[in-house]
């Protein structure tokens, strides 16, 4: 979900780029013009979440599931290993991928719980011998979220905040690594940001593939080839857009009243039943049910007639799942509320 | 470039997409009506390209750079060699990345004669042991197009088109597979197109990363994770408008006039020295100097005053290009004829 003065402002310019005869989309990533909405975008990204010198802002290609990839091929080195917090899908699949290059430890694995729960921090087993600790901060399938930031002594930390990036403020000198798929909270598909501490980079494996090199992308500026320029410039209207309402600061009371708004109403409704446990619930994503699998499918396809859209949970669980990202406005959850209220009384709750 | 009326049409609509209340920009990549954009964008380029049954389509991230290690990866097998034709910078880069998966053998490079010609078909040498013959089709830096497709007996063709896809008809039985960065004749910077043989899939090294590997992506139709939708999309209105024109077919008798004016002009000017050897010319990129640094740099300064954008050479080569993609009018070449003309009689020739 995009504001819709964001999406004005990229409509009133499309075909022609402030008077320069060109669209964004038609301009060469090398030309001046783009420059510059490159250089500006990376400059309200680096305010935006206070980004400290000593890390780069990298704007790539190929989402969170080429990061798998990329970061035990940059991270690992030679016969390394690396330490993986196990609280969802994501972070699953990005596990997998590192054992291909090295070795993974799981420091911590919530499928117990059916991934209702983040861990707390004295269970998570984390090998001294861990190049790095990689973790999922907001489990966009199963609606929990890791609130707090794991304390792993010198070992860096790398997180996937593809679903809660720009939602609240962030310490970016904790970590390592952090990145995120734009198309949450940040631009349309297709763009994946990397924050890196440059001390991290220059110790990738010798069949890591150039394009996925951050010592490379570090020093070519994102620019070894052709960035998807489009997203960049959507990225630099969406972060206007951030700065005029409080940018994170702004962003994180927002999202914290919206979802306070919902987790009030599961948690005193007789029909829906939220599924993250309580100091785990996420505030981007709550995921919810009826227990029972017909009523759940009657209350999707009502949703859908009231303009609620997208709100079926995912395969892998079932149930309903609320989006509820930057963009969203509280009228988006009291609508939702309304309908849940209605649907109750429709069944006799 | 991209023709006023794929502009006008994505701007009518960015906001809301067919009544949807939706940005394309919005859409998960999952919802109906996102599927159905990826589903008749994949129809419409399979009719473009007459693409056969035996081929797939896959919608991908990550531009050319990726491909020159996504080919070695999966085409190469373990311990295996290819064929490489260096005819410029882009092939140039591609063989280097694959020596870190394999064995590369130099089919031929025309270094020797700085990039300016395609050798002829006896010039290859193609080893018998190679997985596949890897060459660019049109050499975007030095102005060369390969005017016919090699014969490598049983030897699957892998080709580099980013730079003169869509350009003119192309038997795809012919080639293993062939990749395109969208961003010069096909969509906006952010989509490369990929067109593989399925039987060449599936043979991957145990390092190749799962966002690379063919086969999955195959298997799971380009949605491994979130496509490029906005390109996608865009995509789509590009091929509309290359319907309307007549299609590939109608693409080829308007770039070979095109590219014919300027050539005609070039060899008949006692200023301008066409870089590329006559029968390697390419009808996409038109590189030529005057032989004097100062006078190339002249020229460049004077064709911005006159509308002209992007006619400095690539920083490899100096002199100038003249890049003729797929939505350049034969207007806009005989502006750069007129102003050539122009420029001849300032400069007393």
């Amino acid at each position: 979900m995009m504001p819709e003065s964001v999406l004005k402002a990229a409509q009133s310019e499309i075909t022609d780029y402030r008077s320069s005869g060109m669209s964004v989309m038609e301009m060469s990533h090398r030309s001046k013009l783009f420059a510059d909405i490159f250089a500006e975008t990376k400059v309200k990204l680096k305010k935006a979440l206070n980004v400290p010198d000593s890390h780069e802002i990298l704007f790539l290609q190929g989402g969170a599931t080429l990061q798998f990839a990329a970061i035990p091929l940059n991270l690992m080195g030679e016969c390394g290993s690396a330490s993986y917090a196990v609280t969802g899908n994501f972070s699953n699949l990005a596990a997998k991928e590192a054992e291909k290059y090295g070795k993974v430890s799981i420091a911590c694995n919530s499928a117990d719980r059916d991934h209702s729960y983040i861990p707390a921090q004295s269970e998570l087993k984390i090998g001294s011998d861990a190049e790095y600790f990689y973790y999922c901060a907001n489990n966009t399938i199963y609606g929990t979220e890791w609130h707090y930031v794991p304390d792993t002594k010198d070992i860096p930390l790398v997180c996937d905040m593809s679903s809660d990036i720009l939602s609240k403020p962030v310490n970016v000198s904790d970590f390592g690594l952090i990145y995120a798929g734009a198309q949450k909270n940040m631009a349309p598909a297709g763009l994946t940001v990397v924050i890196i501490d440059k001390s991290l980079a220059g110790n990738e494996l010798s069949v890591c593939p150039s394009v996925m090199s951050y010592d490379t992308l570090i020093k070519k500026d994102s620019m070894l080839n052709t960035p998807p320029c489009w997203c960049i410039y959507m990225l630099g209207l969406m972060l206007d857009w951030l700065e005029s309402m409080g940018g994170v600061a702004g962003m994180e009371s927002i999202k914290s009243a919206r979802a306070a708004k919902l987790y009030d109403f599961l948690d005193n409704s007789k029909l829906f039943i939220p599924h993250a446990e309580r100091g785990s619930r996420s505030d981007m994503n709550v995921t919810f049910r009826t227990g029972n699998d017909a009523l759940d499918a009657d209350f999707v396809r009502g949703a859908s007639k009231h303009g609620l859209l997208n709100i079926k949970g995912h395969r892998l669980t079932g149930g309903m799942r609320a989006s509820l990202y930057n963009a969203m406005p509280m009228e988006g959850v009291e609508a939702l509320v309304g309908y849940m209220k209605q649907f109750e009384v429709e069944h006799n709750v």
